[in-house]
């Protein structure tokens, strides 16, 4: 039997552009001799349709472009992930399905039992565990077909009660095939391979394994769709961060090249940026340049997902900024060839002080003259993006986003956040990285102290401990989940484990309101890290 | 067997407060002779702690709280509601749990076994079903102890695969009591009775029921715990909105008057106001006033939640604003008592237009001027709010969040949304109910159309429709969940229909990055409606 892996990038909701793709897929792999062509979980409708699985007619027209896709299955079969309805009166109103399509119809549907309800996932609030599992049977062949989560679980500790694959497998299957939507993050891809590996050697069979490829707001899922042979080789591997269907030939062997995180990072970000463009229908993006680290890495990545034509650049100067960051801003445009304005805040900060006046009487500057720059300068991108169209760009990275180093509807601004799943340190490796073919990046915005320059000498040291010390602590606390006792027990000083912690603690608030976020780690800000605002942290 | 309700209102993550105030309400039930006294769902850590869950030294604090309290029992037995730990190597690491204390130790450990994950609830993220269900025994009597959902769920179509009820009645209880969390909406209570009613008549058995009291950022608990007798009348009703521990005896009457939805909605927002900022350790209001319905009913539910000293009216004119809009906010000030700001907003939106000279050259005035008023307004509150600390309260109702009728960054700033979750023809009656005892809110304001005054002679049914025909669009789309079709079907002009549709679409990104919303309707915006921003909608 000859398989195909078809790793597509969907757009969620997009049914009738999903189907177009899926059914020129089905065509091309025919015409390449395939018998069965495998498509991800959830094809039809995107993975994250979120409540739109709530929506009757939503589901009407998931089950009309399941047919369609089944009319088109003729001398050639295929297996799509789409929402299903479950017609008992008792349970969740859908499942998550496999669906077998074959001599124009849908021949079996396959429910997945294991519904993942963690980090970003919340597949339980749409969808009822299968009651039973069946193989699948083509060809003469018996196929274990799996969804996603219903794989990734390998012996114990466990967040379920069953192993889908080991009920399966009790009928001998002579292999099995995934189709999984699984999410990007820096140590995914090695982890996936793991549980492939594992999984083909624990039950002696080959994989077949589909992932699908594509951004969708936060959450990248980055493909390395794989075939493994029984003894839990991988002997097939599909590219990264790019659509590709394969014919797989269990006789030759193609990988992908090992790549560093930081290498990972970069083309996360790349797709990230060029889908939430892309499938929105946006061309241009807007970048507020200080002359810093984040700004000039948020324009060089940018740059490589829209083209330079289509980003701009702009300078707010302040009385407080230094000299040497509107240069380092004005190289910066000039390595890139983007498009830039240069618009000095001094006039519109005069106007607020005046008309402050007589609430201010009296009072001493302080952070509300410094917050109140950074929201006339998020006020002028905004304006910018009004009149000229283009997205404004967030370069918020995570260290400050954990600790509320910025400024609420002022840097905090942005259609997407870029760099809010980047810690500090990952940011400077990320520039030196994006700087290896010749300078992008100004040195000097690489090696000076960061500053928010937002008064007169200011570094970020002043507020926060140094990034060295301040990123691991955080990295223990945000995806380690651990407490203060821990992380002192670390080795971290106690004063500095407090302060951080309660400063992640008292900017929960900021954090609600900011743009989502490039989903980079196992535990990212946003709707995959659910905190209460109103509440008291011990 | 006296049995006490005890109605608290917790806060989250509190874990010392809350035992503090769980202890000294038992030690009161003791001295008026209860033998058993019942808490809430997840009275020890407060409903919604969300990822706090997830944190180990969260659940050992947790741990030592049951403990604490299970000591304090002597004399007296509780029933209290707590995280508790599944030690098997399978399953999620919680359960949801019903403790019932006595002598001074737990004595037995009930789970829950139905996790609701719809709406906002997510439950099935931290806890694991109950394996297995088993009656209570005290002082003789047999209980059919049960946690909030599991007594929900009354005959088919049901969610789920069990009924415990009907599991627990096959023992032959004497009683069932069920512990909650039962957040409000404008119709639940009606909906809570009827469930306790049904139940109540179906197993012929009495039902003590303990709800919540208190609102947690967006969602608000509205107690009612109550008391029903084996026939299903409801004898016993506690206070809404606010604490109140009751001693039942099933021989007296004692119910709560009925009240009209808008006095309801009036209820919940004062309580989610007076939490919001009590619970966080805030006592000053800002608001800006347009002279307009939304930020005038804001500023009346506020001075009664915090008191008109803590209230600071904000008026920010600017050339479009009518004469009138500036007379009503003064007129309303003066009728609150509240303090008051005037700052014209002329000066810097002229600051800002000469320094976007240049990119806006030979452009014409249009939106990003109207967003350029909204955004220096939100930038003099949040200054305001940095110098002289009081929390800006967001005016936006749910009609103008819906459609995207707002400036991302300008009126949609703020810590708390008031009125998000209220449609603007409920504004409109909640302004009549407000004046009952004399006019607070001038009449002009309620009177004349609703405008943004960002130009000249703008009204809102300039670019929406009449919110007399938009608010039940929106309705039947948001919480009837229903599609173009069956909205027009209806009969509302498809045109119309596809309007609101659309742009209910497209600002999802704007909601994404609003404040949390105080919920009153079964279908708010924010946590409990989850929506995809990159995405397309059929």
């Amino acid at each position: 039997m000859k398989i195909a892996l078809a790793q597509i990038n969907y757009i969620t909701g997009d049914i009738t552009g999903n189907v177009s793709r899926i059914i020129s897929e089905i065509e091309h792999c025919k015409q390449q001799g395939a018998d069965l062509v495998v498509f991800a979980e959830l094809a039809v409708s995107g993975y994250p349709a979120l409540d739109m699985f709530e929506y009757p007619h939503f589901i009407e027209a998931c089950d009309r472009a399941v047919e369609k896709i089944a009319a088109a299955c003729r001398g050639i079969a295929a297996i799509i992930g789409a929402p299903v309805r479950n017609l008992e009166p008792r349970g969740k109103k859908l499942y998550n399905a496999a669906c077998f399509l074959e001599n124009g119809e849908v021949a079996s549907v396959h429910h997945k039992l294991l519904l993942p309800d963690y980090d970003v996932f919340d597949e339980y609030r749409y969808f009822e565990p299968a009651d039973k599992l069946h193989i699948l049977h083509y060809q003469g062949k018996k196929i274990a077909l799996t969804i996603c989560e219903d794989m990734w679980e390998v012996g114990e500790p466990t967040l379920y009660d069953n192993q889908p694959l080991e009920i399966l497998c009790r009928e001998n299957p002579d292999f099995i095939i995934n189709i999984a939507a699984s999410p990007f993050n820096i140590h995914q891809a090695e982890f996936r391979k793991a549980v492939i590996r594992k999984n083909a050697a624990r039950y002696a069979l080959p994989i077949y394994y589909v992932n699908q490829v594509g951004a969708h707001t936060d959450i990248i899922f980055d493909g390395g769709s794989m075939y493994a042979d029984r003894e839990g080789n991988i002997i097939h591997e599909l590219s990264y961060f790019q659509e590709e269907t394969r014919l797989i030939d269990p006789a030759q062997t193609i990988l992908q090249p090992r790549t560093d995180y930081i290498e990972r990072i970069e083309q996360a970000l790349v797709l990230g940026l060029k889908d939430y463009f892309g499938k929105m229908g946006f061309k241009k993006a807007l970048i507020g340049l200080s002359g810093g680290i984040d700004s000039a890495v948020t324009a060089v990545l940018a740059c490589k997902a829209l083209g330079a034509g289509n980003v701009t650049g702009v300078l707010m100067p302040s009385p407080y900024s230094s000299g040497h960051s509107v240069k380092d801003a004005e190289d910066l445009v000039a390595n890139l060839g983007c498009n830039s304005w240069k618009l000095p805040i001094e006039q519109p900060f005069n106007a607020f002080l005046q008309t402050l006046e007589e609430p201010f009487k009296g009072l001493d500057s302080g952070l509300a003259e410094e917050n109140l720059q950074a929201r006339i300068r998020g006020t002028l991108l905004m304006a910018l993006s009004n009149k000229l169209g283009g997205i404004l760009l967030n370069t918020t990275n995570k260290s400050e986003a954990a600790v509320g180093y910025g400024t609420l509807y002022g840097d905090m601004c942005g259609g997407i956040a870029v760099l809010g799943d980047v810690y500090k340190t990952d940011v400077f490796k990320l520039a030196r990285h994006l700087n290896r073919d010749g300078e992008l990046i100004p040195e000097n915005t690489i090696v000076k102290p960061p500053s928010a320059e937002l008064r007169p000498n200011q570094k970020d040291s002043d507020s926060l401990p140094e990034y060295e010390v301040l990123d691991p602590i955080l990295k223990l606390h945000i995806e380690g989940r651990e407490g203060k006792t821990a992380i002192v027990a670390e080795g971290y000083p106690e004063a500095t484990v407090d302060k951080v912690l309660r400063l992640v603690h008292i900017n929960e608030y900021k954090r609600f309101q900011a743009p989502p976020i490039l989903r980079m780690t196992s535990k990212a800000f946003g709707s995959g890290r659910k905190m209460p605002l109103v509440a008291k942290y011990s």
